[in-house]
């Protein structure tokens, strides 16, 4: 059965993260979505440095986030990522933002591949596409 | 006919905003709908003093953003503000971020109304809700 | 008599910026320490695109900011940016962060002139020079 | 002899932290100064519910950081903490930034024992007094 992998990152909430009403302030779980994003393609294999090299990277097209309860000041969180989505041009990482087994928020983001010099989409290279892609389990 | 009341924000952004690919991090356009949506409620005279003695106030249930172009140092942008749904409790607010006449990004929040203290949604009061509500134009 | 050129930033507190002690959190006002820099500078007619396209700029060196009374969300904020010591290659800007006549904190930056590409300081041209130094009132 | 202790926390630079000079952006290093605070109280044992709970806390008097080399995305760093000066209300902690051997940063914060809901300082209290002091070695 073909299934997605999932990365799992840990953070610690900072003092920085927190707002006035006491909570983690809601724009900073796009920040958490990013440290979950890089921990994926680190842990899969991705070569930025060989990208970069080349001018190409990704540009986010979308990003969403729900969020059913409040991070606080020092909670230890796990940030569950993986790639549900595949096409041409862009794929779709999924988060879940957990504390415990308390699902604290959860989204997505829209990635496209682009050659960065000319500003433009690239079809994924099939060394990128391969660590996006499900596997057998 | 019946239409949105819509307010508009400007904001310059900030180097502190910019992230190493030269162009605005995602997540800040999250606190520039943050922004919008604050001047909105002051400029429709929503009282937040009076909210807040009362253990009032909005929590974000969802947000999206769709970016379309990116915002660099020292652009003028203006955020567009305006609420599209009203519920029983909850509320919504569309974001439009342009440069000029370019459209940068757009996107949306939900908001639950809040009684802080007990952690309950509550009914949106009658002087909120007007605020919210379109305007025959 | 010879005196330091002043500029004025207004900005008006995030709730982005505030902390869980209700309060904004003491790294952000480095953050409006910047806004007041890059003001001062484009007040007083400093050609950032001709300096790029030169491959030069500045980093920052050291940080200081004092504490005196807290910032609040909503609160608007007046930043005071003025140079006051101009070395070879660096100088120093002095801020003060006022809401109304009480001075919230006040802070410097040294930031030293830099060939960006070479990773250098560079003897300060004197076209930057002149916009640093003080006037005669 | 009596030597400070030390605690030692790890950050590894995201995509966030960046500025659109391809390093970590300047204010960035208080909220690492931040994370190295925390480490140490909590490596210490103190106990902040408690101080919480009697309406207790620090607030930060002054910061100050100077900045060696830049740090990049994706850089492993090792934050240093001790306390090296303590008063009758007030102690300063000192920060290292390192990556391996190379100090990329360093600085100090002043902050002062606080009773939170009058607003004043407070004497440090011995339990946390005695988390803070040099130990013999």
């Amino acid at each position: 059965m073909l299934q997605p992998r999932v990365s799992r990152s840990l953070v610690r909430v900072r003092y920085a993260e927190t707002d006035a009403q006491g909570v983690v302030y809601y724009a900073n779980y796009l920040i958490w979505f990013e440290v979950g994003r890089v921990d994926y393609l680190r842990e899969m294999g991705a070569d930025y440095a060989k990208l970069e090299a080349r001018g190409q990277g990704v540009m986010i097209a979308e990003a969403n986030c729900r969020y059913h309860a409040p991070a606080r000041f020092g909670d230890e969180l796990t940030i569950s990522t993986w790639c549900d989505d595949i096409h041409r041009t862009s794929f779709r990482f999924r988060y879940e933002v957990k504390r415990g087994e308390t699902l604290l928020a959860e989204g997505y983001t829209v990635q496209v591949f682009m050659d960065l010099v000319e500003g433009k989409p690239l079809r994924i290279p099939p060394e990128v596409r391969v660590l996006l892609e499900p596997v057998d389990v």
